[in-house]
C-alpha cells in the first residue's frame, strides 16, 4: 500500500503551494493534480531524494519556482562545493529562486545574479532543533500568501519571517511555542532580525 | 634565546593597539611598555594559548577592549555551548566588546545586551584562506583608527570593513591581491556587503 495524496477539489486552484520533504514522484502527483498552475510553488526535499531518486527530483524541481535545501544538499545535486557555484547550476535546474538553509548560520537567498542573506538570531538556548526547517518553510510561504507579493524583495521579508518563525520553534518542544505567540511577539522577534545587521556606512 | 619585543618609543603612546596572536605573556609585555594607555586595544588569540597559557591569557583579556576569538575557542574560554552565553561570561572578564569570528559564515559582535551580525560574503572561489582573520582584525581596526571612533556604531561599521577586507584575502595567495586593492574597489564590495543584508520591512 503506497501513500499517494489526492487533493480535495476546493485545494486544486491554491495560488500557493508548498511541496513538504516527501518522494519526489508525490511531489510531482500534486502538482498534476492542480487545475490551476500556483503563482508560487515552493519545494523541500533532502539528501535523502538526491540518494535514491535524482531523476524523478530533478523533473520535480524543474516544475516548481523556488527549492529550498541545505548547504550540503545544494553541492550534492549541484556537484559544485563553493555554494555560489552550485546556486548557479541550481537555478538553471528550472527554480527562480534558491533558498540555502544552513541552520544555525542562516540562509541564503539566490535569484538570478542576486543574493541575500538572513542570519539566524543568536539565541541562549536551543531547546530542540526538530522542525525548525518546516517551520522556516510555513513562515516564509505564510508571508508571500498573506502579501501576495512573489517579488524578490519581498521574499527576502520572507525569509526574515520564515527565520524569526523558526528561531520560536526551538525554543520549546514541537509547537508548543508556535502555538502560544501573538503577532507582536513575532514583531518583536522581526525587529530583532533588523537590529542583528543593521548598519550605517556612508559611501564615498 | 626568547623573543622579547621591545616597542620603539614612537609606539609607546599609539592610540590604537593591535596585539596579534602570540604567547599571552609577551602580548602583557607589550601593553605594559605603552606609557599612555592607547583609546583602544585588540587582542587576538586562539585555543593554542587557552590550552597552554590559560592564566596569562586570562591577564591578558582583562587587560583589553576588545576581544576576538572564533565560536570553539569562545566555547573553550567560557565553558558554554550556547555562544550567547558564552559571549555573557567572556564580557564579565573585561573586553568591553567580544568579536566571534565563524569563518565562511560570519562574524559576531557583543557588547553589553547587544549582538551585531556580519555575514561573510559568499564568495564564488576561496584560493586560499591563510591570513584571513588577521586580515579581518587589520581592516577592522583600521577603520577605527582612520576614523578614530569606538562607539558600538562605529564597530559595526569596523566589522563590515574587516569583513570586506577578508574577503580580497582569500581570493589570491598571501597579499597578492591586498596589495592591488584601490579606495573604489573596497568601496564596491562593502556594498555588495550592504546589499547581501538589506531588507524593508514595514512594521505594524
Amino acid at each position: 500500500m503506497e501513500f499517494n495524496p489526492i487533493l480535495p477539489d476546493a485545494y486544486k486552484n491554491s495560488e500557493f503551494l508548498l511541496l513538504g520533504n516527501i518522494d519526489p514522484a508525490l511531489q510531482i502527483k500534486v502538482m498534476e493534480q492542480m487545475t490551476t498552475r500556483p503563482k508560487l510553488i515552493v519545494l523541500d526535499t533532502m539528501n535523502f531524494w538526491m540518494d535514491i531518486a535524482m531523476d524523478n527530483l530533478k523533473k520535480a524541481i524543474s516544475m516548481v519556482d523556488v527549492l529550498t535545501i541545505n548547504d550540503s544538499e545544494a553541492r550534492q545535486l549541484s556537484g559544485e562545493y563553493s555554494v555560489v557555484k552550485a546556486a548557479k547550476k541550481i537555478l538553471k535546474m528550472g527554480p527562480k529562486y534558491l533558498v540555502i538553509k544552513k541552520g544555525e548560520h542562516g540562509a541564503l537567498l539566490f535569484h538570478q545574479d542576486s543574493v541575500f542573506f538572513a542570519p539566524a538570531l543568536p539565541l541562549e538556548e536551543v531547546f530542540d532543533p526538530t522542525g525548525a526547517g518546516d517551520t522556516f518553510a510555513g513562515g516564509f510561504l505564510g508571508h508571500i500568501a498573506k502579501t501576495r507579493d512573489i517579488s524578490f524583495d519581498n521574499m527576502k521579508r520572507a525569509i526574515i519571517y520564515g527565520s524569526a518563525m523558526a528561531s520560536f520553534c526551538v525554543e520549546k518542544f514541537g509547537t508548543e511555542k508556535l502555538k502560544e505567540l501573538t503577532d507582536d511577539v513575532i514583531q518583536n522577534r522581526v525587529n530583532e532580525f533588523i537590529d542583528l545587521v543593521q548598519f550605517d556606512i556612508d559611501l564615498v
